[in-house]
C-alpha cells in the first residue's frame, strides 16, 4: 500500500483502521566503480514496499536524496545538509502527523543519514518537551542491513569481503530491483574502514568509493534472498515499533 | 540517462561531453477523491524521463516532496514548508553544481512549488551576487503543462473541463503511468479556481479536492498522448536552455 | 490615510470600520544611466497613497528595500537575501493581523520581489495548514504596471520602447513625483529582455543596466497619467480583493 | 545627496571622492494617544537628510520598520522580530560595502532599535573574524537625541516633562517636518520609566503608550529648532566617524 | 545554592518559596599577556555563586563561552556568533520558565555579550508579543563592574590605569578565586580605548590585548575587596529586580 | 592544563607543540531523586581534566548544558534544541580551528548528546564538501563510559543495577567529586529502559528520572575508581585519534 498510489479517501479510510506508516530513506550518493548513485534509495524503497505488503502498512513517498556530503568528491552525489535533512523530516513528519499518523517507521538505507535522522526527531520532540509543541508521533529509524538475518546472510554469502560502502550485499540488491543493471566488474582488495572527514578527505581514503567491500561477489540472486531476509527482521521490528504505546 | 541508474565514473563520462541535468520535482498531495497522492511527482518524473531520452540527457533524482501545504487538511498529504524545499532545492543545485552540472532544469508537475523554487534560484545567485559565492549555475523551472502542444491537446480532450487541480489531464497521465491504478468515477462540477489562504480555507472553497476539474473524462490514452506532447514542447524549451550562456 | 501619519486610536477607529491595508513594497536598485535608485520605491508609494485616497484605505509603510541582488554590480543598489525580505514580511503581515487587519495588498514596484513575497504569504499560511498557527489574513501582491490602463498608455506613449527595466513609463511616474530630479538623455537602443543568474551575470548582458528601455522618451506629465491609470486599474482590483471572504 | 534620488552612475562618482553613507532608521509604533505611528521614522529621515546636507555625505534608503514588538498591544505598530531587523542590517550593510561603501553611520530614531543593530554589526564583523568573510566596514549607531545641544534644549524646554516614549522632543520634530499633522491634546501625567517585558505587559503599565512625557508641551518650532541641534550634534559625531582608520 | 549541585525536588520545593534565578554568564577569551583566557567566566561564576549565597537564591548552570568573536586573532579565544548565544539563551530562559521561574538575573562578566544578550531577552518577549508564545520571564543582564562599589574601589586601587579589557581589577579576581594562577609581570602602558571591527583589526589597534589597562597593579587581596563589592552592589540591584511585578 | 586556566601566549607555545585538544561537554539535567542535575557535566569536566593531565593535552571549556528536552518535565533541568547544541559545536569548532587547533575530542557525560554533536560535525565537514570552507578539523565524541574498563568495574560494582540513566556509577563519579554532596538513599527498583518521545512521555514512563538504576550502591570511593578506569580507557582512545592523519 504506498501512499503515493491512494487517494485520500483511501487513507482517510486506512487511518480508521490504524495509524502507523512506513518511510523509505535513502540517497544519492557514489557507491563505487560501478554501484548505482541511487543504491541507497532503491534499496530502502524496495524493501520497505515490500515490508509495507508484509504488514499490511502503508508507505510513504521515497525521500531519495539523504545527507552524503562526503561523497561529493565523487560525480553525481547529491547531498542535502545535515540541518536541510533535519527540515525535510520534519515538515514530513508535521505533515502525517496532522493527518492522524501516530507511529513512523523511516526504513534507512544509508548509515550517514542516522545521526540527522535522530537529531530531526528530537527535535520534534523537544518542540512539545519546551511547551510550545502537541505531543510528537512515535519516530524511529532502522537500517535494512541490521537485522540478524541480513547480518547472517551476508557473512555466508561475502565473508569479510561485504565491506561498509558499496557493499556487496547492497549491490545485489539493486540487481534484484533493477536486473538490467548489473556492472560486472573485477575487483581488487578496497581500504578497509576508517573516520574522515569531508569529500576530499574521504577520496583520499577511498580513491574509488569503495569501504572494504569486493561488488565482484555480488548477484541479483543474493539480492532477491537479501530483500527476503531484510523484510523478515524489519516485519519483527515492525511489530514492536507499531505497539508502542 | 537516470541519474540514480548510473555510475559515479559514468557520470564523469556525461560531465566531458555535456553538463545539463533535468530534475524531476513534484509533490505528494491530494488530487480529489480518485487522483493519486503522487499524481505530480509520477507525471513529472515520467516526462523528465522520457524527455531525458529525447534530449539525451541525464535525469537527477526526483524531488517527490514539494510545497502543498493548503492541501494539508485531505489526509495522505505531505507537504514541506517553503523554506525547506527552498533549502532542498539549494543543496540539491549546490550538489550538482560542484560536479561541474552548469545547466539545470526542473520539470515541475505542481505549480505551488514555482515561486519558492523561483526563490530559492534567487538564494542562489544572491548569494554570489553579495559577493560570497563562486558563480551560479543556470536554473529554471517549467511545468510540464505549459507549452502549446499539451495545451492544445488538453482543450481538444477536454474543454473546459480539466480544471485547475486534480485535472483530467493529470489523471490520465498517471494512469498512463500505471495502468492497475485507474479509478473510474462520475464527478459532478467542481468550484472554479479562486484564491484561498492555508489548509482549511482550500477545504471550505474546494470540498472534494477538485478545482474545476472532470477527472471522469481522464483514460490512459489521453495520458500517452499527453506525455508524447509534454516532451515535444519540453524539448524545445531544453534546447533553448541549454544553449543558455 | 497613511499609517505612519496616524495615531493608534485612529487606527483603532479605522479597524472598526474596515479591515483592509495597502502596503507599498519597492526597491532600491539601479534603474539605468539617469534612473533614480529610489524608483520602485517612489512609484509603489506614490501609486499606493493615491490608491489609499481613492479607495478609503489605509496605507501602512513603505518598504523601500526589495530583493535586487542581481543589480548589485551597479552602484547604490541595496537588496535582501531573499530569505530576509521574506522575513521582513511575515514580521509585517503578523503586525498587522494582530491588530484586526484581515486583507493585506502588497501594491508592488519591482518585479523581482514577486517571488519572494508570494513565497513568504505561503510561508505564513503553511504555519497555519500546520496547525500551530491562527488563520492567515488574506495577502495579495500586485505590480502597479499589470493593469490594462497602464499597459495600454505606455504602448501609446512608448511602443515597443517601454523595455522591462528602467522603463520610460517608470521614469516618468518618478518625474512626476520629483519634478526636481528630471533628467534627460539621449539613448541608444538597450539589450533586449533574456534571463540571467547573479550580479556579474546581469551586467555582462545589460551594461547600462536598461532592458528594452529609452527612457528618452520619459516626460513628468506621462508620469501623471500613468499614476493615474494605475489608481483606476488598482481600485478595481482593490474592490475584488477587500471583498474576498 | 539622497541615495534614492542619484543615479547609479552619480553613486560611482560619490564613491571615487569619499566612502562614507548615512542610514536613516526608525520604527512604526504608537507613540501616544496623538503621536504618529510613523514618528521614528519620520525623525530619523528628517535628521539625516539634512545631516548629510550639513556634511556632504550620501544618505541612504530609510529603513522605517524597526524592532517595536513591546508596542504591538496598540493598534497600527508594526514591528520585526529582532532576528528579522538584524538580517535587514546585514543585507543593507553587505549591499553597501560591495559598492566600496566602507562607513556607514545609522542615523536611529527608536531606542529599541539599538541593542539588535549592534547584535547585527557584531554578527557581521563575527563572519570576518572567523574567517570566513571580507574585511567588514565601519558601522555604527547613533539616537539622534543623544547629543548635548539637543539635550539641552530639550530640558529647556521640557524640563522634566520630555519624558522617554512619545517624547515632547520628538513629536515637536514630526511637527515640524509635517505642519498638517499637528494634534494638539491636554495630557495627563504620564507613568514613569521602568522595565517590561512584552506587549500586553507594556500595555499594562503604560496604557496610553506615553512614558513619562507631556506632548501637550510640543510645539513645530520647537521640532525646527530640535532638528538644527540634533544635526550639529551630529555632525560632530559623523566628523570623528568619517575619519575612523 | 547551586543549581548544579540540586537535584530536581529540591529546585521543587525551591520553586515553591521563591521564582528568580542568578545566571552567570561569561566568556573564553584573551586577556592580555598574563591574564587567563576565562577570566570573564571566572569573575561571573564567582561572584554569581557569592551573590547567590547572600540573597539565598539559586544560581544555575554558567554559560563559560560568550560573543567574543573579536578576540579571535589571540589564541584560545572561543566564541559563539552572535545568532548563537541569542539561541542559547533563548533555550536556557525558556527551560527555567518551563518549571516555573520568573525572574531570571544573567550576572555577566564580559561586555560583548550584553547586546547580544539583550536582543535575545527582546526576541523572547517577541515571541510573546507576536501572540505565539506565553507570558515571558522578567529577564535582565547586569555587569559585575557596573555598581557603585566596584567603580569606586576599583578608582582607589588602580586610578587610571583600570582599563577596559583585561582590567586590573578582573584579573585580581581571578587571582582571588585562583590563587595559584597568578601570574605577574610588568606591564607598559595600554592604547586607550577606541571602536574596532573584527579580531584582526581589534588587534591591530590592541598587539597584546589590552586595552588601557595595567594588570601589573592586580593583586589577590584586590581581588577579594572587588568580589565583595560587587557582591554587595548586586544584592541590592537583585533586590529591586526580583520584586518586579 | 586548562584553556581558561591558561593565558593566550601560553596557548601560542602549546600549539607550537601539539594541535589537539580535548573539550569536556555535559548536560544540566535532572538524575533521579538524589542525583545532582551537573551530573554530566561533572563527570564530563572532571575525567576530561585528568586526562588532559594524563595525555599531556589542553583541556577547553566545559561545555554545561547539553541536549535534554526529554528531561523538562523535572524540575530544575536546562536544555538547549538540537539545532542549537549544533550551533554552538560549531562555533567551538570553528574558533579553536582558527587557532591551529586541528584534533577536537569531545568528552562526553550525556548519551542525549551524541546524535546532535555527529550531526553538527557533519555540517561543519559539509560546508567544506560543498566547496565553500575550509579543510575541517578532525572532530570526535566519546561517552567516557564507553570504554571496557568502565564497563568492568560497573559490572563488577554493580551488576544489572547500573542502569542507564542516573546511573550508580555517575553519581558516584560526582561524589568523588563533590564530597559533600553525597546524598544517601534506598531506591526500589527502576523501570527498565525503553523508548520515549517527549518530556512528558519520559516522565510517565520514568517516574522519579531514573531509568533501570539504583544509585543507593554508589560510593565516592567507586567514583574514584571510575575515574580512573574511564581516564585509562580514553588516553587510550586520545592516543588513536590524535594520531588521525
Amino acid at each position: 500500500m504506498r501512499l503515493q498510489l491512494m487517494s485520500w479517501p483511501e487513507v482517510e479510510t486506512y487511518l480508521q483502521r490504524r495509524t502507523d506508516i512506513i518511510i523509505p530513506i535513502g540517497s544519492t550518493e557514489q557507491h563505487g566503480p560501478t554501484g548505482l548513485l541511487g543504491t541507497d534509495a532503491i534499496t530502502a524503497e524496495a524493501i520497505a514496499w515490500k515490508l509495507g505488503e508484509a504488514v499490511g502498512a502503508c508507505v510513504g513517498p521515497t525521500l531519495g536524496v539523504g545527507m552524503a556530503h562526503h561523497h561529493l568528491a565523487f560525480a553525481g552525489t547529491v547531498s542535502l545538509r545535515p540541518s536541510t535533512l533535519a527540515a525535510v523530516v520534519a515538515d514530513v513528519v508535521a505533515s502525517l502527523h496532522r493527518h492522524g499518523f501516530t507511529h513512523m517507521l523511516f526504513v534507512n538505507g544509508h548509515g550517514g543519514n542516522v545521526a540527522t535522522v535522530n537529531m530531526a526527531f528530537q527535535e520534534i520532540a523537544a518542540a512539545s518537551s519546551f511547551g510550545g509543541g502537541s505531543v510528537p508521533p512515535v519516530c524511529s529509524i532502522v537500517n535494512w542491513w541490521d537485522g540478524n538475518r541480513v547480518k547472517d546472510l551476508a557473512r555466508t554469502l561475502y565473508g569479510d569481503q561485504d565491506g561498509s560502502h558499496g557493499t556487496a550485499s547492497e549491490i545485489s540488491v539493486t540487481w534484484a530491483v533493477h536486473p538490467d543493471q548489473v556492472r560486472r566488474a573485477e575487483f581488487g582488495p578496497a581500504p578497509a574502514a576508517r573516520p574522515w572527514t569531508d569529500a576530499a578527505d574521504f577520496r583520499r581514503h577511498f580513491p574509488d568509493g569503495r569501504i572494504g567491500s569486493n561488488p565482484g561477489l555480488s548477484d541479483p540472486a543474493h539480492g532477491a534472498a537479501l530483500i527476503e531476509a531484510a523484510v523478515a527482521d524489519l516485519a519483527e521490528r515492525h511489530a514492536g515499533f507499531a505497539a508502542r504505546a
